[in-house]
């Protein structure tokens, strides 16, 4: 017999992982119950020039700067992404998650459904899940329940939501966030994730 | 507040799986263990004209059928891929797959990766699987350890499978089914099904 060949050289490409949908869907849940899981991924820590609240812990919960310093990294072209959340800045920091990749690791980061666009008008190949509720019932019964919101607050986030609803097409997958099943959803955001390691071809992220 | 609309009316499309690759990866060890798992899909019952081997039951094993029978089945385009296999001719009836996927289910199907390609021209969405060792040495061992070949047939299911490889690419996910490890490989193919039923633009098969 000849020397035996590689069958099939498959190369672990990692994952840029974006969970986005409107507000109420439930995508920090979803987060923190895909990190209590265990899962070997990076999931991104935010730069933000908000104040830290009591108990929270620089670089874990957030990474947090000053105005000089947000200002800085604008102009370096250091962030992904960047949004302004109630006269607050908040960012992706680009080398955090160049790292994270280049030591294998699928990179998961929550992003408003505007800045998902952001991200894939860089980074093609992201992979970009919506969240959402199973109606839109659901969705403001969940928005109303959160009673930080004024009357006209409740009414801009569901004209918000129903806005960013429509842009689902702009996503790879749609995972609906049933109430009291969360971990339905998240086991389809990973099942999601091992089906796209597995694909033929392959996303590949070069940011 | 006006009349609630439905936030994301999801279709839930009934699949069309291919479980494909070469000979002695373990395709039908793979669908042995998703029927044992009790997944509510179809899995398809091939018509062949080869004679029942004692235990084996009409409609279950196989649907046994003469050679008027088949030649009948194939000038009327009932099939939806055929096969001569040892002198026998095997096919997946069209009618079957048809009737499984309009109750909704997701209908898998084992298929030589010539017949996959056959499929995929029918079906531009079918959902195409290849299986395949971690290498080559590995599938060479398992043709091997079969003692069912001589040495030449041996010789040409070896090369049979170095060409079939090369047409991956044709395929949409590629599985390794890794030596006692079946059961990765099978939670692999329920994820990526799991996520294609997620996916924004499902696939859409029409026979």
């Amino acid at each position: 017999m000849t020397e035996p060949e590689p069958l099939f050289e498959r190369q672990r490409q990692p994952l840029l992982i974006v969970i986005s949908g409107p507000s109420g869907v439930g995508k920090d849940t979803v987060i923190q119950r895909m990190k209590e899981r265990g899962v070997s991924m990076h999931f991104v820590v935010t730069a933000t020039t908000r104040a830290p609240r009591p108990g929270e812990v620089n670089g874990t919960d957030y990474i947090f700067v000053s105005n000089d310093q947000f200002a800085e990294m604008i102009e370096k072209n250091e962030l992904i992404e960047y949004a302004i959340v109630y006269n607050d800045y908040k960012g992706i920091p680009k080398q955090q998650v160049r790292d994270a990749m280049a030591s294998g690791k699928d990179v998961v980061m929550r992003i408003d459904v505007q800045g998902a666009a952001t991200v894939r008008s860089i980074a093609r190949d992201a992979l970009l899940i919506f969240i959402t509720t199973d109606s839109e019932e659901e969705l403001v019964a969940r928005l109303q329940a959160r009673k930080t919101e004024t009357p006209e607050g409740l009414k801009l986030r569901i004209a918000t939501a129903r806005k960013e609803l429509k842009r689902i097409v702009e996503f790879d997958y749609c995972v609906i966030n049933p109430e009291f099943h969360l971990e339905t959803a998240v086991d389809s955001i990973l099942a999601i994730i091992e089906a796209e390691h597995n694909r033929v071809k392959p996303r590949v992220v070069t940011l």
